[in-house]
């Protein structure tokens, strides 16, 4: 053990650790959730710091021997091996001090340990002077949030564009299922299975072009605006830097923002990142929905789909199999948009120039990102592959429906259109057989009005037997 | 009265009405919220069907005469006459059909009126084959929602505009006004006045940007995809035509949607608006708490600015002025992020290939727009105008914080302004006064390092007076 | 035109109205919704207005004549005559001190008529000193929303025990209807149609008890805490008196709040009687949808039961009729759950002495109070009254799964059921017959664990044949 | 590794688990949130799958041997040995399916172990025969979800009873405190400290009584409801039995739903305890806000009370303490609030005979309960005890505001009290002073009337000097 102290007095820290006592005193402190932090923000928060070290290098701030060392060990924050270095409760007071403190901490005491000196010799190395030079939680903190959840983003926006691919294959496939459209539950008129897969696949596409749109203001970062934006120990030469190194070190187009106040006092990007991820939810909501009604049965439902098996589906109901995959989906996507919640009130408490509630913005971001990417990889390999067509059902369910009295309209207009249907559907006949029997069009003119093609493209089914006035 | 009959039966019309048997049914199956249609979703109800009747005569379909008729009445719906003519509750079940059947309803025996034909001579001019021709609830309800959240979108997208310029006027104003900034609402370190504003100006136009942003996608209508987004009974030409007809009617490209299916069943872009007005009303909550808490006092609060005095506060406490206005804009933003969870909710719950719950979906969009707007130009009109800034209290909170000891942070390290902060808060001594007794620093650097300008903006205050291996 | 004045200066208000100079001013600041109070609201200021004067007349506070005149103005409100003398926008700020100084002014002013005097003769009748004697907007106000909402409670709460009645009638109607349980959208078991409504009703019955839970605390009421809870100016007698004359004019069983501070800033009551509607609206939610669901067709769907038709359901599609009530039932409770968030945030943003936002939250509680009872008299009347059973349906469906496979397995074990399950499902088989067939269990005693009543009551369908120890 | 298989296939398995092949499955398809189950409700799966042993023992269904083995296998379960065999995702498809099949499979081998059998040994002990006899997940997972709830919702009381306690400590150490009230955050009158943590107190009695409240709803278990409610398979007598082991086991009175199928298909119990954890939320957030403002400075701020410092506050300003507790209590709360809406869109989705959503609504009611009594005991004992008062500063602000002025309203009139509260503010005067250079009440009548006594309990202040016809 080794002794380290701040201004409430000494705690003890075990020596095998490289964090110290401000992250001893977090842990005190905050015991809510029991999880700790995000990997990916973890490794961001590394990022972070080791393009302040080697912007606090370029401009002479810091000494390059400690300096090296400092970036050395954030490189190995970077890589991942440092994970149990960060035990902080995501859910914590202080705007994220006890993560930014966590990391100096971590960093200063492995660079010393680099530059074989003991741990906790702060006056050597010191978290604050050193690891947090320039800095502030309050630049460092969200401008780690900000690349955590592009990263994360990244790969959602990756998984969104995979699904939409499996969709539109699925639609191919699909394309020549005829199937009775519906609307309000009720019996509406032809579709194919594939139009519908690919209507599916080009909302995925338009959650993905929404989720992508909201990453561009996040590349605004407020490195340098330290404390509360005005970049009080910032040096302007610092601050370009910075924002160059942490490009370079990314891959991404990071620009120091245009208003460092409004960038370190408002979260509304987090909102807004969060509100296309519930958007994105509430798409994937639809087709789970529509795939769990599609494959309702296999006996008493409508049983237009198989989705695969995955599991037995009851502990007592022998036999029975269940759409395990879409409802995970949808338990995933509630959880999303009840996340997005938790952001909303954050964002919504933010005083003057800081906005302290952060941290739960930021565990709620993170849990979205990774929950729903995981459910998108989950929903297209486990499930939309492997779904099969029913073309049987599809072909009979449409064969019984009055739906196609529709493609009549211009023809023989509503009254009439409706009088039929309704026959149709008091005497339990089809609306073909009513047609033909009361001599209204001719059994060619129907085959032409009723054919698949007509029914399921833009255009007035049997134009070319429409007599312009007929109307 | 005259009689009307739909497949339930008759019913007894008023005669001075124009809307008909439908209408009627809608009146007596949703009673639910006493209010009626937002007049520019009649407005834009009227412009859609005017686009279709001009595309329906351009193409041939739609005899000229009654075309004519029909584009007259619906003029009339556009210019504003016919408000009265659309009684129906805004959340209805049917996903809009008795919207559109109202409209259909009035067009008709309005285009008979002026044919010199009685009301209700459907089979001259009917509502669903004439008004309707080409059309379906399906296409035109949501075509009109997405006029009326464009009209109204413009309307907010102005009002944002005003207030960030406003607000810009006012960080003009104060940009010499220098105040303790704070964070945690425990004192931080200098800021001025003028910095706070320009960033709320700063979040105004992003949150203007944002609304902005999420119109794009509104502009893909999905006229001629009528029931079910396949175009049945809709002509090609007829659809590219009234699209064009659209955009010239309102100045605003529209297009027709490349996935027609999509642009039926999906309203996730409706969920995309909401949730920006939502990340906008946010943006409000910040300002307006800020505000409050500026203005709290006059005698017991911080009191760095004044507001507008609007009305006596109390009914019992002579002399109180209260901040009614940012009080309501907070209260309006609530409302908003509110309606943003029933639009949420409505686009959950699309099956196949309608989502029935628009209704509630535009009831909420248009409320949200409307309340926002409102709220937007009342504060900005009757508060951030009129504020003033108590520049005495600004300085008086300033010179008594010890926030200041972090400019001297570069020059004397953190855990010497840590003992320097210790010591002025226990002794209720200040920062300089115990730096100049303790001749830490000579009072003519403490002159420079202290400056306003050094401290509150980008750079390490006193910089020039920085050996660079003091840290 | 008279002339009112506040200290912000002289205002012209028409002759013909009795509201005055802060009303005046109110309208000018709050123009959000265009909406006015709830007419329950006017009624119940009307009461707690009443129970003061009153109260100050017995305790010898308020002068006889003058409280007379008050009363009997109180009484023209209470009995519905003024409604229009309230035109400010229930979205406001000033925490309720517009409607309050609203009812203060029409209270003085037609008292004053009373009394043969001018209006704005405030120095004989006060607003402030006379209708407002011994209160506060802080007390009147949140005791006029308990006093609303406890009235629209009791309406809510009386439709939904019709309700509950009505669904148990139709539960005893459909008691016999044999029909295919699902879970997971998939066949399930056995199970009657009455006992899904009996079911409902249960439900029903649960929400409305849950209702009425919530009211016992909006019982407790803060007349005499004054500006902020402590009492000021007010009598102790007095407090006593107008608990009792709020009883005695509303025959409920108010009491003084045993902690009026409490009471005066903490606003949860509110929260949890929204709650309550929100778990309301779930559980019409769920029936609303699970009759969409079995409704669902009339060809393409499960058609188990069919709605009465309400309305023409579509615009193009001949025929169509649509389950247009359960529908509305549905968006209205996505509405009362969205404003339950506005309740929410309103409460979350109480401070000190006084939450400011309570007209957001009294917005929003009668508007789901209103909507609420509206749409389920609805459902009531026109959708659940006349359901009617499609027992062929029922028995069709049932005689296609495999789900009563489960009856047999106490007889022959999980392994084996699932092997014959699977066989079914693979050849188009029943499970009747596999069992025959393979001589598994022999007709009669097959007739015996199959019967309805085996399969639909709690038990071991067939225990009387069942060896013990075959498990 | 040992093989097992299901109706997908065989399955490796390794040694030293007990789970089998359904819990591989389990694995496989729910890879989401990468966390497990709360460990309360592992155990509460063990005390109900030990009730059904003991019942089916009781009623004969189950040979006393291996029941006698599945008991201590429950308990060891119970005793918390066996949370690493519990491995599956808490948000998973399948309505519990996989939980319920983990805990059955854990029981089977675990007791084919105790009898020296070897694991997978299912002809012998069968996961679904043995360990899930007479049950179904539908029954089973809903009672192991109101088994935790009701054990995690205990603790929260017995948390919330402490938070109230220490509350009213406090309020009594600080009942001599005299300071400003404050509404609006404008200064209004006189209150004491003491009187604001009372209330503290009192809302936090009730939050503790509304939690406690929507215990009974959950003590109607469907054990016994089996697949869908109707008791397929379920014996009376076990049906009977099973709960009254139930309540024997836990000490909590369990009984029988009197609807089982209602109770196997609505989920809203659980939407009302989640309610009750959100409006106790608001409670917490109403405290921990007005503390963070009292403590605000410690130079420019409120500072009337004293947090005691937790941690060091910032990283970059030396000396700064931030209210770190009170500032984790709100975001615990946001959480809170936020996963009460994941319940929400859990409890709407049910369907026909089933919620599939349960495992999303129980992992946001555990986490919800675990968080927030961790947030209160965190709250008690590391803020709220330790608050200390600044008499000083209360007196100081109370001294320079005017709202003192509305003691004076029942002896000079609403007016007069106007004019010199306006006066006052314009002049930086004091209203004592004013009044008494004015001659309008002489000294010592002011000195009655304006006693700490007088102005913060209820009554007319110097009501003696009250002439009654002065007003």
């Amino acid at each position: 053990m080794r002794t380290e102290k701040d201004f409430l007095g000494e705690v003890e820290i075990p020596d095998n650790v490289y964090y110290g006592v401000q992250t001893m005193r977090a842990l005190e402190n905050f015991k809510i959730t029991g999880y700790t932090a995000d990997k990916e923000f973890i490794i961001s928060l590394g990022i972070v710091k080791k393009a302040a070290a080697l912007a606090n290098m370029e401009v002479g701030l810091l000494d390059a021997t400690i300096g090296k060392a400092i970036v050395q060990a954030a490189d190995e924050i970077i890589e991942g091996k440092m994970f149990t270095e960060f035990p902080v409760d995501p859910i914590q007071g202080g705007a994220g001090t006890s993560f930014n403190m966590n990391v100096n901490e971590v960093l200063a005491n492995r660079a010393l340990e680099i530059l074989g000196r003991d741990r906790g010799d702060y006056a050597y190395i010191s978290p604050n002077n050193h690891s947090n030079m320039s800095q502030s939680t309050n630049d460092v903190f969200p401008t780690a949030i900000r690349v955590c959840t592009i990263r994360r983003g990244k790969k959602l926006i990756k998984s969104l564009k995979e699904l939409a691919d499996e969709l539109e294959k699925k639609g191919s496939e699909f394309k020549n299922v005829l199937k009775i459209g519906r609307t309000h539950l009720q019996d509406a008129v032809p579709i194919t299975l594939g139009e519908e897969f690919f209507a599916y696949a080009s909302s995925v596409r338009r959650a993905k072009k929404r989720v992508d749109r909201t990453m561009t203001f996040l590349h605004e970062v407020n490195m340098g605006a330290t404390a509360v934006g005005t970049g009080l120990n910032a040096d302007p030469e610092y601050i370009k830097a910075v924002a160059r190194h942490l490009s370079n070190l990314t891959g991404e187009d990071f620009k120091t923002a245009s208003n460092l106040v409004d960038a370190t006092n408002n979260t509304d990007v987090f909102a807004d990142v969060s509100g296309s991820l519930k958007v994105t939810a509430l798409a994937l909501i639809k087709i789970a929905n529509d795939l769990r009604l599609m494959a309702s049965g296999p006996r008493a439902g409508l049983h237009e789909i198989c989705l695969p098996a995955r599991q037995p589906g009851s502990s007592i109901m022998p036999g029975k199999v269940n759409p395990v995959i879409p409802e995970v989906v949808n338990q995933t996507c509630y959880q999303v948009i009840a996340n997005d919640l938790a952001v909303t009130m954050g964002v919504e408490n933010g005083q003057f120039e800081l906005n302290v509630m952060e941290p739960v913005i930021a565990f709620n971001i993170f849990n979205s990102l990774r929950f729903l990417t995981n459910a998108i990889d989950t929903f297209k390999n486990l499930c939309i592959k492997d779904i099969k067509a029913n073309e049987a059902m599809c072909q009979a369910w449409l064969d019984k429906s009055v739906g196609i009295v529709t493609a009549l309209l211009p023809h023989i207009g509503y009254e009439q259109c409706s009088a039929l249907a309704k026959e149709a559907l008091a005497n339990e006949r089809g609306i073909k057989d009513l047609v033909l029997e009361k001599n209204i069009i001719t059994a060619e003119d129907l085959n032409v009005i009723l054919s698949p093609k007509e029914m399921t493209e833009p255009g007035i089914a049997g134009k070319s037997l429409l007599c312009k006035r007929c109307i």
